[in-house]
């Protein structure tokens, strides 16, 4: 079997309150777990001001932890036309902060993220975040946001796996 | 009739495919044009190549120009969220320019703009290229992307102008 590179991959679930991110390393079919955290921001932070804080809280995450490529959630479409530009305002942000930083940006819809990691792309919060901790291995569930995040890098593992299935751990 | 500090304005109107901006410069009650232009963005740049583009090119500005406060125009909401999603995205990264530069930002309806530049909040594009032109007596009317940029700088300067009128030249 040659030898398959392995792949850095940090995942963003970008919200305007809340943006979940995860690094895993992907070596050869196996997945191993590296970090994730959510930048929670309350209403004591101006729109703007929340901008900010994800792009430079992204950016310090990529500095950190050196990803080689990231995968970004697309956001759910909202109803209200306002309530999906604010959206798309933090996840303008979040595709910038790795672009920035030289990261090429893959997007994967909830459906796709849901099918790669639970099976079914109707799965709930819940059984992603059991899958996600089941997959790599964690001693707790992550927070959803934060298992969201890890849910797309993994997915975005899947697509460039090509003889068979991951293999954890 | 004590001094006044001077401002240089940085207008920017956002667009995924045209984002317009304009510098001016108020001292006292008197403004001057600075620069304006337009980051044109055809189709063939992918949706995150145009986000990155919009941020370096407002930073480049930025640095060139020296503005010391931006004013970005709220976008319109279309009846559409996925078009108010890819707008939010484009405006995201203007307004991170801006912040990421140390400039303060401030939020402008194009109601808000039309009324201060033309006195009139349901003004056609025209009017307010024709309006932008006299105001700063500028040779010829800019493209209606950077007039737009220049009447936003032009209402934040109308909004820090105590006593009276705005003079120009």
């Amino acid at each position: 079997m040659p030898k398959q590179e392995s792949q850095r991959i940090l995942g963003i679930d970008p919200g305007s309150r809340a943006t979940g991110y995860g690094v895993i390393t992907k070596n050869g079919n196996r997945l191993y777990y590296v970090i994730c955290g959510v930048i929670r921001l309350g209403d004591k932070y101006s729109f703007s001001d929340r901008l900010k804080i994800i792009f430079d809280g992204l950016c310090e995450v990529i500095n950190t932890h050196k990803p080689t490529v990231a995968a970004v959630e697309d956001v759910f479409v909202a109803a209200n036309p306002r309530t999906a530009l604010k959206l798309g305002h933090a996840r303008g942000v979040a595709v910038l902060a790795a672009l920035h930083n030289g990261l090429k940006v893959h997007d994967y819809t909830p459906r796709m993220v849901k099918q790669a990691v639970v099976g079914y792309g109707n799965a709930d919060k819940k059984q992603v975040q059991q899958m996600v901790r089941v997959l790599l291995q964690l001693s707790a569930s992550p927070s959803a946001d934060a298992a969201d995040a890890l849910a797309v890098a993994m997915c975005h593992a899947n697509q460039t796996i090509i003889d068979g299935e991951v293999i954890i751990g």
